[in-house]
């Protein structure tokens, strides 16, 4: 069967290699640091004598002028010119003529590329950690808003032991600090210059790499030619941090998705933040926190895609790395989109505290509090756990909690037991109880918020 | 701007929202198959009497017009309405009034969706296939050009037995057989109609499914209601079968770049499909190759998306799924271009025919032979095997080849081998001499690449 | 030791090299495939003159008692003996000596193995649509136990409208049945011989692939040697395939162990299928289904690693192949555990029918059933539904559900409503007015649920 | 058996359930850890008065006969326990009676195992450490040993510019240095003590975290107790620093399989590295470096695993996060396993000095160092790749290379061409003109080279 393309694929293959091999379509987004690392790079050359003054005002002048236009949206890019790196020289030399042509003197695209995709990165770590910041703010808000709503906690979906909301929505704050503190590290390692080694084997020229690396704000310089124009680690790092945000985001986004189901009905999503079905005209839906849990797909998607590229890839530079800002871009994007709407939402969701109290009353979560009552009173904990299963058994036979069961019951079970039992059972009971380091004490959840608060108001 | 299913909202969406829960800056893809299944949809209801035939002209016309403005660039769309479907309903009804209002009756934008990617899935596959074939045609006749050439075939990445260059290149064709037939079931799965499930579980109005899906070309209708809006198994099916194509290319690609390695110099790239390095004047990049090797992983992460986001996803529908038209078109695209490219690249490179006969002069691949030969003789294999690593050791210590060996020396490891040894040693007397099934034997390849142009000149 | 392979050797293998590369650790597992594709290749060999019959009978023989030392657990495998392969074939050697050295005759480890375990691929195949076959049972059982119980259908984890369990049931059904059909897909391309290949490119002895293909249950034979040695598209098909059933089982594990949420306590998961905690006496945890959840990431991390291994993978055979059985057995396995224990929690779980009937009553379920008695009377789908949305609204902010409005307050909203309306709202006379195809109507709900009996009975 | 846990409960588990749930068969490797931090948190519940001395002696005194016992191989782990945590429990019960039974005392299985876990990759990261440092000492060697071997540099898997062996080692140097300083970083994150969270919201008993975390070695102790029991964020980041390890190895194993294919015989790896081939007698394979490479599919494939597992998954702690120890005790032991063997191999290989002699003279590699003395004489760069490249096609048709062109030749393209271009064309006059930052200038490779062994010589 001819095929739609058939006939014109012998007229025009250059075409179609020029539509598959180019990057315009995407790399566009690069062109501030292509700029900024052309303006570095030619101020090199200048002082190395490389390139005249003159020389260097003309690329300076040509450089920010093809800003202002790619800025204005007047830039026209062109795929036969393959990327934003090609397209920027061919306008400069277009306009500049032979002082254009030096620009790339002790340059490759190799250097050039990795040079500007590190800045890129720069920059989106910087803008990750703030967005970061922010959401850790707005779940520290919520808990000194809710400060003293207990509900109830889960493991295994289960309830589990009662906890405060705040220590709940503590735990996310610790999460998100971890990602900041990764995404620190990441920026650490990224930092580093390529610009000078060229296209893999540095140059006889007279180069300064530190210059180069000092005016573009990097903290080192690469050590090695070879493993600077090949080395990616960067993205992927990047992506892999980035992927267990979205996972962080993931987990709240479920645990709140159950909260908002109508037999849960612990949370009230601002209808601004819910869309409505086209067909059921009573549905209110959370389609924010589904796309949140959904994108964490994307996330994933973009890490193994970057893997899969740099798996048994041969030194140096390969075309193959061209693909990897496809999948840095799409994960930066996708978290930041999914940081900035989370911290939105949250500053907007409301708890229903009765409801919630109601749960609170249910699910024997005095159980623990029990054994450790027997524990105080030197059963061993074992023993204590397996007299406890057996009152949760008969309470919940009789559709009871435990602090309904009269004390002559409870003292069926264990005759450690007396009147002061009921000083421990109930929720309230509970969390007034705990006294551990990092444990759901409200003085101690209490002064992890301010701690909280003091840290984030100077971030 | 009020949404379709404002009715029970007294807020308006957040802009942010809007923005992060749109899918229009992808999904406008849809437009035709959205355009033919409401279509479809209103017949159904006007043969139902849900809509007076005069509506039902109206709603059509208004889609065709709509149709017509999409295709000629002039179709607005807007973010604040989502997404295609909702796009085009409004503008339905902005200019047909209540015949537009009366289109998603019975159905909901659950069964639309999944109905519109169901369509677009299936000419997917119908493209996929026809490039695979092409591709196959391209080897196939790469294959007849090259019909006597003797390469040596690897493993390990070793010289391991010579074979015919068309037996190689048939290697891949079978591959891409199998795609097409995995694609073949998998478009026999996915042909199937869920318009009509409605949100979830059907309806009360006299609607008629089986109409509708065979107005749309579907093979059958859905089962069951919330199956239909639930499931998007066929994407994932589709994207694991792309994954498998897209690797089948990277082995060719990964094949090809090492017989390109100058060291190898097998083969010889039209310049048209190669490209230069800004740096290093004297590169002839294979960087199509390498973009086809590298995509790939484009292709895997894709894949990886889906899988995640409908893990652990209760039912029916939930927002997390819009996000599968991403990863969906992402994979499609990328490997139809790597297909098309794939078959222009194979059409227009050369092999160069000294170069590789002087690599079948090497590394003993006839090995394999001898002991054959000494097997023909009544030494067992695993002895025989012994024996022709004793020889092939004594040869290498020399520089020299098998059959550089004298008689006299090579019945110094076997009394059985005889003058008539040489008539099996050597890269031309071995691809002679194979004779089994499926084997690189010069006349069962030349019957089988005749079984290929036959069957491809039929598809 | 010296290696089968060792005759070009000067130096023996390195320790750690053998640990390294040794897979009898886990191949140990196709033994039997081993020794029954041995067997049929030495009667092959018999028959075209290549072996004695003395020499056969010795073989099979020898074979067998390996293998009944196998089952015994009296046989030793070696490391240094690489893999399952050499172990069985060197113990042959051992016992008949050069009658066991034919054995190789016109095959290498390249064929065998990929014969072996295509073998194995096809029961496991065999086995798992067993398992689908009785989850789907299972499932229908549950269906009938419970076939006029009324549940919540959900979208976006909210109530959407009413549905019988069955409904829901039947959906995983349908799923499950899809899965099957794959698999059999999948039994059909994998069960093809590539027995006779032998390296890669067939040999000069006068073998006969197609005998040992037949005797084997093989429907077919290698169409070309280098593929068939190269190609593991089936084992990487049939990891996709269970990937989606993994996928699909984490979808009922996730409903599952929602509605066993106290707040829900729509389902009771019998005693013997669930666990306790350590520290907490209270606690009845769905354990089984957060695994059957959790393993569906080891399902994908299974399909990865095979994408990755063969991602540019040059032609033929490369030892990176030999990774591939790990994770084919850990996907296999995994999955085939999964099925059965969710069989048997399906079959042992009961429905809190009074929790499930009162949570009908709340969420406005009915609101689409009002918008299409609207319809039906008229009205534009698009204006019932903004009317209906309205009444919703007023409803809830009285916390009372559509048919406790009087008729007034719902005339309020439009003046085609009249007292029959009464007859469609409620969660039992919206699943009684469902009509349409594939919907939640009881009649055809019971029809499905009868044909799936049937089906289910002949399979 | 009756279960520790097993209080509430009136059935017995199931038997399908028990091999369903039981982790037993793999966190068994966990012993040592958990044995270790059963003690240290008996000491602390006797520091605080809630066991006896007597019977912290008596627990100590048992769990250290356990752990003789588990060396020694005497250990029965039961199935029916679950894990090895409450194996070890019941053992020391059943030794030690009450004292036994305290031991759960403000502990759950929760901050247990992930105590235990935390501790257990604090090794691994110590040993992958050094295993990545050896690994780093072998290329270093390696380098020293060819310091003056140049050979061709690649790009696009084709020659691009001379470059020295030693600077293509240094790259493997720096990325596994990158690994080495990620492991560290995520090590520093890691130890952090989680016990005394016990099963998620803390204790009313008067526990002491800090103490257990110093005693254990943890460098800080957690902040939420929530966080602590469902935090596997560091198990994600170590195998997701896992693969960029494996990633690296299996560029150097591709590279290196290039390098030792017949055609390129840049590479001699030493028999005791290499194995035969079952049927092809002349067979020396580089097994080890295609497990390598292989084997980063394999590690891939577990983070996967892991991000899959948490994606969505509700706090606190969920039976799905038993599954994490698989794809982390894999993915450790695959890196461990791959690093050790690379470093013995690299050792072991020898490098083929003619062959590379020979091949640096083909690719025109010196056509930058062409350029470069162009620019040199005030051309600009732009121009003078222009006229490189047709100096390069010129000689590429004759088949000759730069320096064979004759002076007028080379200045036919360019009369800035003087006598002393001769001084900077051929591979030995590239590399002796490199002279920027990190290049592979002689004296700078060098003294890198130096400054490596200093380092490792001190780690």
């Amino acid at each position: 069967m001819k095929k739609p393309w058939g006939g014109r694929f012998e007229k025009d293959t250059d075409a179609m290699v020029e539509r598959f091999t180019e990057s315009v379509s995407f790399d566009t987004r690069l062109y501030k640091e292509d700029i900024r690392g052309s303006i570095a790079h030619a101020e090199m050359l200048a002082r190395a004598g490389l390139i005249a003054e003159t020389e260097l005002a003309a690329i300076c002048q040509g450089l920010l002028e093809i800003e202002g236009e790619i800025e204005a949206g007047e830039f026209e890019f062109q795929v036969s010119l393959e990327d934003v790196h090609m397209n920027i020289e061919a306008a400069l030399i277009s306009r500049t003529g032979d002082a254009g042509r030096k620009l790339h003197t002790a340059r490759s695209r190799n250097d050039q590329v990795a040079a500007d995709v590190r800045m890129w990165c720069r920059a989106a770590v910087d803008e990750t950690v703030d967005l970061l910041t922010d959401c850790q703010r707005a779940l520290v808000e919520k808990a000194v808003e809710y400060r003293d709503l207990i509900v109830p906690g889960f493991t295994h979906m289960q309830h589990a032991q009662p906890v405060l909301l705040a220590h709940v929505l503590l735990a996310y704050v610790e999460m998100l600090a971890r990602d900041r503190d990764r995404l620190a590290d990441c920026r650490r390692r990224l930092n580093v210059s390529p610009l000078g080694a060229c296209a893999m084997a540095g140059t006889a020229l007279p180069t300064d790499p530190e210059s180069t690396a000092d005016a573009l704000g990097f903290d080192a310089v690469f050590a090695n030619s070879i493993d600077a124009v090949s080395d990616r680690d960067f993205v992927i790092e990047l992506v892999a941090d980035m992927s267990l945000v979205a996972m962080h985001l993931s987990r709240l986004a479920e645990e709140w998705l159950i909260w908002a189901a109508l037999e849960f009905n612990f949370l009230d999503l601002d209808e601004a933040f819910c869309t409505g079905s086209s067909i059921m005209p009573q549905k209110k839906n959370a389609d924010v926190l589904e796309l949140i849990r959904g994108k964490c797909g994307r996330v994933y998607g973009d890490l193994v895609s970057l893997l899969t590229m740099f798996k048994g890839l041969p030194l140096a530079y390969n075309r193959d790395m061209q693909e990897d800002k496809v999948a840095l871009f799409d994960a930066v994007d996708t978290v930041r989109d999914s940081l900035a709407i989370a911290a939105a939402l949250v500053r907007t969701a409301a708890f229903k505290t009765d409801n919630i109290a109601r749960a609170c009353v249910a699910g024997h979560m005095d159980a623990t509090a029990l054994a450790d009552y027997l524990v105080g009173r030197g059963v061993p904990f074992r023993e204590a756990h397996g007299i406890v299963g057996r009152a949760v058994r008969t309470a919940a036979a009789q559709g009871a909690q435990l602090q309904e069961l009269s004390l002559d019951e409870l003292r069926s079970f264990s005759d450690e037991i007396g009147e002061d039992v009921y000083g421990v059972l109930g929720a309230q009971n509970c969390v007034e109880s705990y006294r551990s380091h990092g444990s759901s004490a409200p003085a101690l959840v209490a002064a992890r918020l301010e701690e909280w608060q003091t840290r984030l108001a100077e971030d």
